[in-house]
């Protein structure tokens, strides 16, 4: 490679879906982006498996595995920390590794809690290394050419935000047993954490902070086969949300999640309502956005615009593909990781491009009020 | 015409948009159904500018006009009283109607404020009086297939309804001027009355009844200019609301309703999820119903079905064009004044296909309940 | 009514899906059209099956019936014959009529036959009566736009249309028996006279003359039972065509048509391709009209419009309801007959906004040539 | 990476456009296939500008770089040579890298000409390597998808192939210069050969071989500045085409090309109608396939449905993400590479699955006889 451009060692916890999802970026950036601002060097992967840990390190070209993070954290190659692991295992190793003075990007949602999520925050303020949170969507170009609309003032005061995340993989259906993300003590939340997290997140970066909040939740469905065969297992997290959600801006809105709404995969969908215009997006067609501009000429040809987010002057497209050669879901992350680590090389903030821990945080302050409405019938004003 | 088919005299209270688009129909059906269940007569119309009510009784054809809705109630030629006029001519007309013995049809909402619509239930009721409450969206035939659907179990249990029903005349683009839309003392509320008593309607319709709502109301622009010109005068109603539901069969939902959605001309969209599939429907484009089973077969070809209800096997198609030929909006009306005149004339009963007072006084309970909880800022229980 | 607009007596031939389109039109523009240029007196119906014409009578409100249309042309009190009869019944009773001085408008296609379609123009230039042949689609407020937007420059030169117009109602799985729409002495020809002579038309209105053509046609089910149960009858016309189509201004196209596209209902969508824009509609949704322009700012957000042709600012909308309140297919009647009309009673030509039997003769020039290149294997310049 | 899998050594022809998307694959399929068929082993690219070069090789980890084909198929260590040059470039390098005993995929379309091309198909079938051209829409699991439900029989007879293909890069609007890919001595023909080539290939991989085609062409813009500055340059090659096809199985179809379809980036749509069902295809969607079966049930929910193709059912999504995670363009590469890599080191055929230069050879053809077609304005039998 580039003999110019700087390594960053890189330690990974987790091998599953996140893991991989980093770990693919991670690999991509590279060649993906011309020029990278560091080229990751994939020192170690952890996990309790070793036989996974050894296909993932196989796969990915990571050069040692560990089966504590512990151990890991003390590999004096790796200056970043990416935690790719389940939602009980972010807090002690994120904080461990920022008092190692090591970088750290951890999966979302940050915390279990707010509570949790604070004292990370805290101790990386204190270790004063770079973190972020892999709130990904900020990095789909639309949702990016949206917030460059939103902060332009294109759309003047903003009188509306809803949004949508909508799943479908634990219908009865689909026999799907009691994963970790049905546990609370592992998970916190179910489509609270998982689902909100993310919606909470893209509302703050396009509208800004949340007021307060007022929400319903369900477990519609209690008890579940446990993985590993041996009976049931009862389901201690949400299955779905509703909330009401008002912005420090006066604009309010609508949020909701669910696991259990057929037929959609991973439909998380938003829109913007502002005084002089409007913007829709939907991440199972992430390469699209739409549109309208109410003082649009002619006026006998308004209505919205189905934008093909895929030309050079969109966010990260100089990456890319010619027009209309779409990317995937994927690329956020790609996008992403290459911020963090320009972050990282040439000590520039996260912020507000990339989410941090006090995003992760603030994010975990909003899930938890919903939480808290539900239980008491009533509108939660965020700290 | 055929003359064995009845016909009802009808007096007409309204000549503005609902006033036309209830003549429409009325004018329509004679030839539009085959056969007509009852060919209506139109007798008179009534309201309160002269010049206005020739010419609308020169356009459809009434025989007479009325400046004072009284005397047109005094008129024996008239069977069915059709209120078309502004919430505030709701009430105090249809209770003097059904005294009078008239049947009674009127606009939604029923009226202002949920005890402003039980005195007129208890009034139709005593006088024994058909009644029917003007939510024509029961009759879209992609909304009675969607209620055809769930009632036969094809969705399972019913996790989740969601349902915004978004408009954007009022934005400050428009200068629009301050209506009696936005007057309270006429209208009792703003997109709640107008807009949240459409979609909490189709949400009794297709899921049940509603157990408690939590909700925000805005007025963003709080003076608009007099109709008159005489100068500014305050909106003292909401112009735009964000709920979630609870319905007493444990699903939950969102509701959202507002007059500032730029880009959204007459946007009400609903989705329903079941254990078994979901349905989606788009009023603009009222001609299709989208559907997901998540038992299909093959399974490498599930997906969203986009249904064209424009066939024969469609409630109401009969009447129509072949398929893919679509209807309008106006279609609605005429197939909820057949339905209603069909009632009248075969003493059938109104409900469930069509909406009763009952159902106008029960949707005014839930628009209630939004506009409290909006105040007291917690979830209200629904009467 | 009202007494200062004049009346015009209507002769209709033909009691099936034209005849009843047609009836339902006039008998709408009384109170749809406000003002209407004309109300139309329904004199009489004539067709060979009594009973039908009865109930079209009574249905529509015909003050009298004939089973031969030449009494029909008798009748003193018809001013304008609506021909809505097959093909076969096209030419002789036009020309009849147009030699009794009545005004003509024909259904679509306007003959079987280029020849016969030029007798019939010959016919009606004779007698100096008014003619219109029933491309109803001209009369979508989306299509007319569309032609608004080309005929201002808007899209600068045009490089491209393509149209299809696909249907399913063939298909083996539907068991249609042979109509006289697969009758070629009735229908001259199959999907071509059908479906062609729409697109040709819009072809024709939107882009200009056609030059040449190059087709292919496909009779792929060749024998079906005969509607009255007495065995096979042989399909002698075109269940499907395509075509290559070049325009006299240089653009190229292609035209393709068929009744046996599964899952398409009346499925026609065409698009114009220009130098600054393009143009997408499609019949299905014929409330919408996607429109593309080059030089949007800001360039970020370029994409098609998604147009609601629903505003008072598009044609014909100022007669129907408010924005986003569609109207349906059966309007297009509405339009076509009012414009209509309104050539006859304010002696205005029907050109270039509705289509004459020039035009109508113009599209079968294009359909006869068509079905020769299929033949010869080779392009057919246009006469 | 795991030391059982085998090595493959690339040589790459070509860096810009199409060099990148063959290197991104090559580099990406050790982590993204689990397990990979082969490890490519870049060891050179080759190209005229040496800069470029020597970018491209930092970039995507090439070994070595040539300035001349010759030199680098010299190279022992390369085993499979990958053409991604202009079409110029095409025929003597694989012609000689066949000779040379390296398997040979080349990117599309294969020639200039049927002539070019058959020369090609001969040299790699005498030297019995292993060839493949780059008709990578065939690797979109989307169209995979489609390809398996029309062998299985389920849309039963196929009576109608659409497809288009078109782009807007060369309008007025975006003053591209004359490129290597209008210059008929470098490219062949213009759209044909570069969009024509995909959809002919999709057209016999879905429905059949190709009977006969009818076609028109246009070369809108004559005249383009050159590249370098200096002038004017012709444009001899078509901007557009239009044609007919007639396919052996007895289906007729439509094919459409062009660059100057203004607001379409990449829009590849083709859609299969059969006695059974129907099929759409937007490569701008590509995570999508949308499909009708006449034999749905109920009858009342009949409609296209929208497939997300991103299940685990779906060919090669085993390797990515959960669903509605969708996949971008350059995935196909990925695809098509590791069904190459696999097709030489376990020996199996690259038909019919992937395109080989027997397909190439057969889509120039088609290509030749669209463009003699026009020429002579005849219907022309393929060979």
């Amino acid at each position: 490679m580039n003999s110019e451009i700087p390594e960053i060692g890189v330690g990974m916890l987790g091998y599953a879906f996140m893991g991989r999802a980093h770990s693919n970026a991670l690999r991509s950036i590279p060649f993906a982006i011309d020029p990278p601002p560091a080229i990751p060097r994939l020192v170690a992967v952890c996990g309790r498996d070793e036989a996974a840990l050894k296909a993932m390190a196989a796969r990915y070209g990571y050069a040692a595995t560990y089966t504590d993070w512990r151990d890991m954290l003390a590999d004096e190659r790796i200056q970043l920390f990416d935690n790719g692991g389940p939602n009980d295992t972010h807090a002690e190793p994120c904080i461990a590794a920022a008092e190692a003075g090591k970088h750290v990007f951890c999966e979302k949602p940050l915390a279990r809690t707010a509570v949790e999520a604070k004292a990370m925050l805290d101790a990386v303020n204190k270790a004063g290394v770079k973190h972020g949170v892999a709130f990904n969507y900020r990095f789909v170009p639309a949702i990016r050419q949206a917030k460059l609309l939103i902060d332009s003032g294109a759309l003047g005061r903003i009188y509306h935000f809803r949004a949508m995340y909508l799943q479908e993989w634990i219908l009865p259906h689909y026999h799907t047993p009691r994963l970790w993300r049905m546990d609370k003590s592992r998970a916190g939340t179910g489509a609270i954490g998982d689902l909100a997290a993310h919606i909470v997140d893209l509302g703050r970066y396009l509208v800004g902070e949340v007021k307060s909040v007022s929400g319903l939740t369900r477990t519609f469905i209690e008890e579940r086969p446990l993985p590993d065969g041996r009976g049931m297992g009862k389901v201690d997290v949400d299955d779905a949300f509703v909330a009401t959600v008002e912005f420090a801006n006066g604009a309010i809105g609508s949020l909701e999640g669910t696991r259990l709404a057929a037929g959609r995969k991973n439909y998380e969908v938003l829109e913007v309502n502002g005084e002089k215009g409007s913007l829709r997006f939907n991440l199972e067609r992430l390469n699209e956005l739409e549109v309208y501009w109410v003082d649009d000429e002619p006026d006998t040809t308004q209505g919205f615009h189905k934008v093909m987010v895929t030309e050079s002057v969109h966010p990260w497209l100089q990456h890319w593909w010619p027009p209309g050669h779409i990317i995937g879901w994927e690329h956020t992350f790609i996008h992403e990781l290459t911020h963090f680590l320009d972050s990282i090389v040439n000590d520039k903030p996260v912020a507000p491009v990339g989410a941090t821990f006090e995003d992760g945080y603030r994010a975990a302050l909003v899930c938890d009020a919903i939480v808290e409405s539900a239980l008491r019938r009533r509108q939660i004003d965020i700290a």
